[in-house]
C-alpha cells in the first residue's frame, strides 16, 4: 500500500515529483475514450523510469503460444494487446539542452487528473542543467464527443531567460512492446507523409493486418497570439516529427497545441484509412484545443448526469468512486459491440487487454444499472457470437455434440490463454456467462433475449456441464474434478463448490428457460432443437439425474460449504497471522507455499453466496462469511467488492466499509503494489456494485426494484442513480432518511425497506430512518 | 508402434529406405562415447526430414524462463543441450550433381548399428538424375577409445560411368537448435584455420562460454591406394571445408577418411584448445582409420565381456536388451563425476541432456551392478556437490534452516525446469536421492559413504520433509499436500502415497543412519551436527511424530493403496477400453482429459512397492498390481520396466515377459511414437533391471547377493553378470537349469532360491529347475 495521491472530490493530484512512483502514476492519470488509451507518459523527453503506452481498442497480436511442455488443448497463439504509435511526443530543447525531468531539477510538480471534465493536466517548473528555468503546463485529452481525436496544449514561460526553444512535435510508430520476448516488434510502416504543420504515418501489425493511421497537427501561440515558424521535417524509419525553434523573452509564454488522430482499420477501410484522418484531423485544428475540450467536457457532463456517486463527509470514498467510474467510462461506451472490457483496460499492457470472465461476473451489472439494457445486451451478444468457437473450444478439450465452453481470454472468441490449470481448468466462467443471461433479463424484463439468443447459449454451456461432470461410485454422486475455481490460490481440485453450484444452477436455469422458450413460442423451440440436434429425453434426463445428485462438500463439523474438497486438511491460518512484510503473498511467497496455504485470493463460496444470494439463509451466509473472509488475502481486485456487498447484507456495515475503502481505493492506494502495470478497470465495476448493491441494498426480484440502504458512519450521506425499466432513479441516503427519486417520467415498482410502491415520474419517496 | 527394424542379435538393421522414418532411425542408430554423441544423419548432404544432431557432453545454455504468469520460486533459466558443430559432413558431387538421397533413386539401402564392435555402417546404390549409379559404404564411429576422436570411412564406386567425384569434408558451426525459440543461434565463431588436407573451428556458446575447438583431416584412397589430390579452400561464417575433385572410372573405389576431433574447455584450457585439437588429430590421422576402429572395437569386447546378457530363443528379446546396454554405456561411462545421463543421451534434444530422478531411480542400480561401485559414487558425489544449491532452492520456495530440496532438472545443481507442477510439486525426487544412498550402501557395504557424504544429505532431504508436511486437525494425521508423484498425469494432489511412503522412509532411515555414524564415529557426527546446526531434540522428536503419525490413503473397501486421496472418485476404466487410435493417450486427448481420467502414466504406488519390497506381503502387493496394471498406460519409457519387475516377483511371468518386451523394445518399436526425439536412456536402465531384478530375482540383504531366477517360456535361456562386493558373477539360466558362475578369485556370498551358499572364485553352482 502506498498512499501519495492526494484526496479530492473531482480531481485525482499528485502533489511534488515522484519519480519513483512515476510507472504507477502513469496508470492513475491514464486517459482514454473507449476507442483508445493513453498512459500519462510526459509529452517531453523523459529518460527516467516509464512505461509509454499508446493503445487503441480491438488491435492485438496473436503471440505463438510458448510453453515447457506442450499439452493437447492448448491455444495456438495468446492475444497481446499492442502499444501502438506514441502521438503525444512533444520532444522541447532549451538553448539546445534537452528538456528531461530526470535531468533537471523539478519544483512545483502536479500531476492532475480532472474527472469531472476528463483532462489531465502537469504543471511544473524545472531548473535544467544550462541554469535555464521555465514554467511549464500541459493539459490534454483524447475527446468523447470524437473518439479518433486527442489533443494537446502545451505551455512554456521562460523565468530566468531570453532564448531559443525547440519544440519537436513527432509521431513514434518504432514502439516495441515491454512484454516482448526477445524485443521483437510488432508494428511495420505502411507509408508516411511529413508537412510542414502536419505529418501522418500509417503503420500496420505484422500479424491480423491491422492498419492504424496516427496523424498531428500543430500550431504555436506566444502571448495568445498565433505565430508562424518555419519547421524542419524530420524523418526517421517509422518515425516522423517537424522541428521548430522560437525565440522567446522571460516571461512570455509560449504554447503548442498539438492535434492527434489515430483512425483503425477496424472502422475505416485500409485504403482511405490517410484520407480519414487527414479529413478528421483538419477538423480538429479548425475548432481548436479550447473548442474540442469544451465539446469533450460537455459530454462527460453528460455522462455524470446519470452514474455519479456522491458521497459527502468522507473525501477518500468519494474521490475513489468518482475515480471508479471515470476509468469505466474511459474504457467502454458500449458502442462498439465488437469491443469489451479488458482487466486493464487501455492502462498498461498485462492480460493483453482481453475479454475475461469479469465482465459477466462484475461489469455487466455496472452497465445494466447506469447505461441501460443496449450497452448490457451488446455484452450479451458479444458471447452468443463467440457461441461457435466455444464449441470448437470444448471440441479441442475431448467434448462433443455442441457442448460449448466459453474462453477464460479472448479477443475473437478463441481462446488465448495457456496455463492449462486456468484454460483447461477454470471453467467456472462457463457459468458466469449463463448467469449473465439470467441477470440480464431479471434485470431488463427482455425475455425476447432468451428465446432469440439467450436458450442456445445456456443449451451449449449445460451441454458442457452435462459432459463434464463424472459419477463416483464411491460417493455415488456427480462430482466435477480438476477445477480451478475464482480463487486461483487452488488449481487442479476436486468438487469446488462454487463451480459444483454454479453447474447445477446453469442446469436448472436452462430447463426452467427451455420450457419457457417452448410456452411462449414452440416454433421458435422446436427448430432450435433441431438446429442442436437436441435428444429431448435422454439431455434433459441426464441434466435433472445430476441435479438431484450433486457432490456438494460441506464440513461435517460446522456445516460450512468447504472452497473444496480436502480444504480443511490445510494448516488453518488467518490473513493477520501473515508477517505484513510477506504481503502482498503473491509478491512474497513461492506459489508452493501458496497453493498449500489455506489462504484464499478472491471470493469463492462467497461469490456463489453473492450470485445465488436469495437460495441461502443469512445464517447460512454468516458462518460461511465470517470463516473465509479472515482467510482471505484479497489480492484479486476482484475480491474485496465482493466480500463487501455480503458483509452489508449482513449488515456488518463497518466491515462492509472497509472492504468497500480497499476496493474502491485499491489503485490510487496501490494496495497490491501492481498499479504500475495498469489499473484494475473490471473491478471498477465491483466497487459500483460496493455502495449500490451492498450499501443500497439493491436487488431486482419479480420485475421490481428493491433497495435496503445502509450508510457507513463515516459518511454524512450518499447518493446513486440507476436505470431500471426505462426509469431513473437517484437513491439518497443519510443518517436519518432515504430519498428514491425518479428522475424519469416512467412510473417504476420500487421496494424500499420491505414495502412496495409504484413510484411516479419525477415524484419521490422519502422515509425517515433510525 | 512401429516395427521396420530387422531383428539380430547383435545388429540393429534397417533394410531399404524409410525416409518417413528417418528421424526415428537417426536416433536408434545414434553413436556416442560418453563425451559426445551423434545422430545417424547422413554424411552427404540430405534434404529431407533430419534432425543433425551432435552433441558435447556437458555443454549446455541457460535459456530465459518464460512463463505465463510468473510464480515465485520459478528457476531464472531452464537448460537447453546444445547441437554443436557438423564434424561428419561430407558433401559428395557426382559430375557436378549434388548427392542427395532425397533427390535420387535408392536401391539396396542398409543401416546397420554393430552393437559388438560400435560402428554405424550405411550402404546403398544411388541413382542420380544424370543417370549415374554409384555404391556407397559409409563407416563411421566415436572412438571409446580416445573419447576426443571420431572417423568415418566413406567409399564411392561408379556402377556405370566414368567421370569426376567431388568431396566436400567441411565442418559446419553455424547450427541451429530445432528448439529454438525465434530461430537464434546459441554459438559464435572465436577462430577458425582452414589448410588443405585440415581444418579447425574454435566456437563458444553465447553464454557461460563454453569454448569448443572442431577439427577435421582426411585422406584419399583409390583402390586401397593412397592418393594425393589438390584441395580447394573453403571458408564462410562459422563454415570450413575443403573442396576435392577426384576423377574416377567405372568400378574403381574411391575412398575418403575423414578424422575429427571435437575439445571442450570443460576438459582443456580454452587457450590450448587449438593446440590440443591439433595434436590429438595428429595422432589419430597417423594411426588410421582401420587401427583407431580395432582400438574402438576391442575397448567394446571389453565392456560386453562384464555386461552383456544373452538370451537365446527370443531374437528381438536379445536385440533389444543388447541395445540397452549398448546404448547405456554409450551414453555414461563414469569416468567424468561432472557428468550425469540424460533421459534422451546424446540421441536429441528433448530434456535438455539435464540430469532427473532417473539417474537415481533407474540407471544408478545398472551401474551398481555392472560398473563396481565406483561409477555408482560418482553418480552419488554428483548430488552431495550439489547439495548446497539444494538448499538455496528449498530455500526460494519458503523452506529453512538446511531443508534441501534436489531439483526436478539440472545441469549444475540449479533447479532448470519451470513448469509449477513438475518444478515444485513433483519432490518425490528427494526420495529417490535418499533411497540411492540406501541403495549403494546396500549393495555395496560402503558404509563409510554414510559418513563423510551420505548423512549430510540425508539430513538435508529430511528436513525438507519436516517442513514439507502439515498436521491436519481433520484426520489427526500429518499430510503431505500439493504434489505431483512419479504418475504425472496427476497433478497437485493430496496425499500422494508414494510420496508419503518415501517421505517417512526417508525420515526412518535418517534417524538409522544417524545413530549409525554416532555409533561407529562420534567425533565426526559431532562435527556434522554442529555444522548442520541440528537441534537434535526438537528435530529427532518432530521426525519420529511425523513416523509415527503420517496418513496413507487406503481404499476403505478393497485396502488397495491409493494413489492419492480422491483416486476412487474418477470414472474407474481399463487401459484396454481406450480406442487403440487413441494411443498414446498424451499425443491424442486434452491435458484436461487425462487429468480427470484415472489413466496412470508410470508406476506410482507400484514404485514404492517395488522400491520397498521388503516392507509388504505378496498378497499386498498383487492386490495392487492387478489393480494398477490395468489402469496404466505406460507412457513414460519408466514405466513398464519397473511393472515387469513386479510381475516377475509375483510369478506372473507371461505379463512380465510381455512388459520387458515393451520396455526394452519401447525405441526400436516406437512405442510411444517420439523416438525421433531421442533414444529413452535412462529408462533402458530400467529394461536392465526388468532381467536381471525380475527374471533373475536378484536382490541384496544383509551383505549377500539373493537370486530366483525364472524364465519366460519364450525363451530357451539367458544369462547375465552382475559385479557383487569384488565378485563378477554370471548367471545363467535355462528351463532346466540354474547356474552361478563366479568369474572372479573372490568367493561371495550368496542366496539362490533361499538356500544359502558360499561361492568362491572360479566356482560355479548349478541347481537344477522343473
Amino acid at each position: 500500500m502506498n498512499s501519495y495521491i492526494k484526496h479530492h472530490e473531482w480531481l485525482i493530484i499528485e502533489e511534488g515529483f515522484h519519480p519513483e512512483y512515476n510507472r504507477a502514476s502513469e496508470s492513475i492519470f491514464a486517459l482514454g475514450n473507449g476507442r483508445m488509451g493513453q498512459r500519462a507518459n510526459f509529452e517531453e523527453r523523459y529518460t527516467g523510469d516509464s512505461l509509454q503506452g499508446s493503445y487503441i481498442a480491438g488491435i492485438y497480436y496473436p503471440d505463438k503460444t510458448r510453453v515447457g511442455w506442450w499439452k493437447i488443448g492448448y491455444p495456438e497463439y495468446f492475444a497481446k494487446v499492442l502499444n501502438a504509435a506514441n502521438w503525444i511526443g512533444i520532444d522541447v530543447e532549451i538553448d539546445k539542452e534537452p528538456l528531461d525531468l530526470a535531468e533537471c531539477e523539478v519544483e512545483d510538480f502536479n500531476r492532475i487528473l480532472n474527472m469531472k471534465e476528463g483532462y489531465l493536466e502537469r504543471t511544473f517548473v524545472a531548473r535544467l542543467t544550462n541554469g535555464k528555468v521555465i514554467r511549464v503546463r500541459a493539459k490534454r485529452f483524447l475527446s468523447i464527443a470524437d473518439p479518433d481525436i486527442g489533443a494537446i496544449q502545451y505551455s512554456v514561460v521562460p523565468q530566468n531567460f531570453n532564448g531559443e526553444i525547440t519544440f519537436t512535435p513527432y509521431i513514434d510508430a518504432d514502439i516495441r512492446n515491454e512484454d516482448a520476448n526477445y524485443n521483437e516488434k510488432f508494428w511495420d510502416e505502411v507509408c508516411k507523409e511529413t508537412h510542414k504543420g502536419e505529418a501522418y504515418i500509417v503503420t500496420k501489425t505484422k500479424k491480423l493486418d491491422f492498419f492504424i493511421c496516427t496523424g498531428m497537427m500543430y500550431a504555436f501561440h506566444k502571448n495568445g497570439e498565433k505565430i508562424n515558424i518555419n519547421a524542419v521535417i524530420i524523418e526517421k524509419k517509422k518515425y516522423t516529427a517537424n522541428k521548430i525553434t522560437v525565440p522567446v523573452k522571460k516571461g512570455e509564454d509560449l504554447v503548442i497545441n498539438k492535434y492527434a488522430v489515430n483512425v483503425s482499420s477496424t472502422n475505416y477501410e485500409k485504403s482511405q484509412l490517410l484520407k480519414e484522418a487527414k479529413s478528421k484531423l483538419a477538423g480538429a485544428f479548425l475548432k481548436g484545443f479550447e473548442t474540442l475540450l469544451k465539446e469533450h467536457a460537455d459530454a462527460w457532463s453528460e455522462k455524470w448526469k446519470e452514474s455519479d456517486i456522491e458521497i459527502s463527509g468522507d473525501v477518500a470514498a468519494q474521490q475513489a468512486i468518482r475515480f471508479n467510474i471515470f476509468q469505466l467510462n474511459q474504457t467502454y461506451t458500449g458502442e462498439d459491440e465488437r469491443l469489451n472490457i479488458g482487466p486493464k483496460g487501455f492502462t498498461g499492457e498485462k492480460y493483453g487487454g482481453s475479454t475475461y470472465w469479469d465482465t459477466e461476473a462484475f461489469v455487466l451489472p455496472f452497465y445494466l444499472s447506469t447505461a441501460g439494457p443496449k450497452v448490457a445486451k451488446n455484452l450479451l451478444l458479444y458471447r452468443y457470437r463467440h457461441l461457435k468457437k466455444a464449441i470448437e473450444n470444448a471440441e479441442k478439450l475431448g467434448f462433443s455434440d455442441g457442448a460449448a465452453l466459453f474462453p477464460m481470454v479472448t479477443m475473437n472468441g478463441e481462446e488465448c490463454h495457456n496455463e492449462w490449470e486456468i484454460t483447461f481448468e477454470e471453467i467456472h466462467r462457463n457459468g458466469a456467462i449463463a448467469f449473465a443471461i439470467f441477470n440480464y433479463i431479471r434485470y431488463t424484463g427482455d425475455k425476447k433475449y432468451l428465446i432469440d439468443y439467450g436458450l442456445e447459449v445456456l443449451i451449449g454451456i449445460s451441454r458442457f456441464w452435462g459432459q463434464r461432470v463424472n459419477y463416483s461410485q464411491v460417493k455415488n454422486q456427480y462430482v466435477i474434478l480438476g477445477v480451478t475455481g475464482p480463487n486461483e490460490y487452488e488449481n487442479n481440485v476436486d468438487n469446488n463448490w462454487y463451480t459444483n453450484t454454479i453447474s447445477t444452477w446453469t442446469l436448472t436455469y436452462t430447463i426452467e428457460s427451455m420450457d419457457y422458450v417452448k410456452r411462449v413460442d414452440s416454433e421458435k423451440f422446436k427448430q432450435l432443437i433441431e438446429k442442436l440436434a437436441f435428444n429431448v429425453t435422454e439431455e434433459l434426463k441426464k441434466w435433472k439425474d445430476i441435479i438431484d445428485n450433486m457432490y456438494y462438500p460441506v464440513d461435517g463439523e460446522t456445516g460450512i460449504f468447504l472452497q473444496q474438497e480436502g480444504y480443511m486438511d490445510k494448516e488453518q491460518q488467518l490473513a493477520e497471522d501473515i508477517n505484513p512484510g510477506e504481503r502482498p503473498i503473491n509478491q512474497n511467497w513461492s506459489w508452493d507455499r501458496i497453493l498449500r496455504s489455506c489462504f484464499i485470493k478472491q471470493a469463492d463460496v462467497m461469490h456463489g453466496l453473492h450470485l445465488l444470494e436469495d437460495r441461502y439463509d443469512e445464517e447460512t451466509i454468516r458462518k460461511n462469511f465470517y470463516f473465509y473472509e479472515p482467510r482471505t488475502v484479497h489480492e484479486s481486485s476482484l475480491s474485496p467488492c465482493i466480500y463487501s456487498i455480503v458483509a452489508a447484507k449482513l449488515c456488518d456495515i463497518q466491515k462492509s466499509y472497509e472492504l468497500y475503502l480497499r476496493a474502491s481505493r485499491l489503485d490510487l492506494d496501490d494496495y497490491n503494489n501492481e498499479v504500475s502495470e495498469g489499473l484494475h478497470i473490471t473491478s471498477m465495476a465491483g466497487t459500483w456494485l460496493s455502495i449500490v448493491k451492498g450499501f443500497g441494498g439493491m436487488q431486482v426480484r419479480d420485475n421490481k426494484i428493491y433497495f435496503k440502504p445502509q450508510i457507513p458512519e463515516q459518511w454524512k450521506n450518499y447518493s446513486f442513480m440507476v436505470h431500471f425499466r426505462g426509469s431513473l432513479l437517484k437513491v439518497s441516503v443519510s443518517n436519518l432518511e432515504v430519498n428514491v427519486f425518479n428522475l424519469s417520467d416512467q412510473s417504476v415498482a420500487l421496494v424500499l425497506f420491505n414495502k412496495e410502491y409504484k413510484l411516479r415520474g419525477n415524484e419521490e419517496i422519502r422515509i425517515k430512518v433510525n
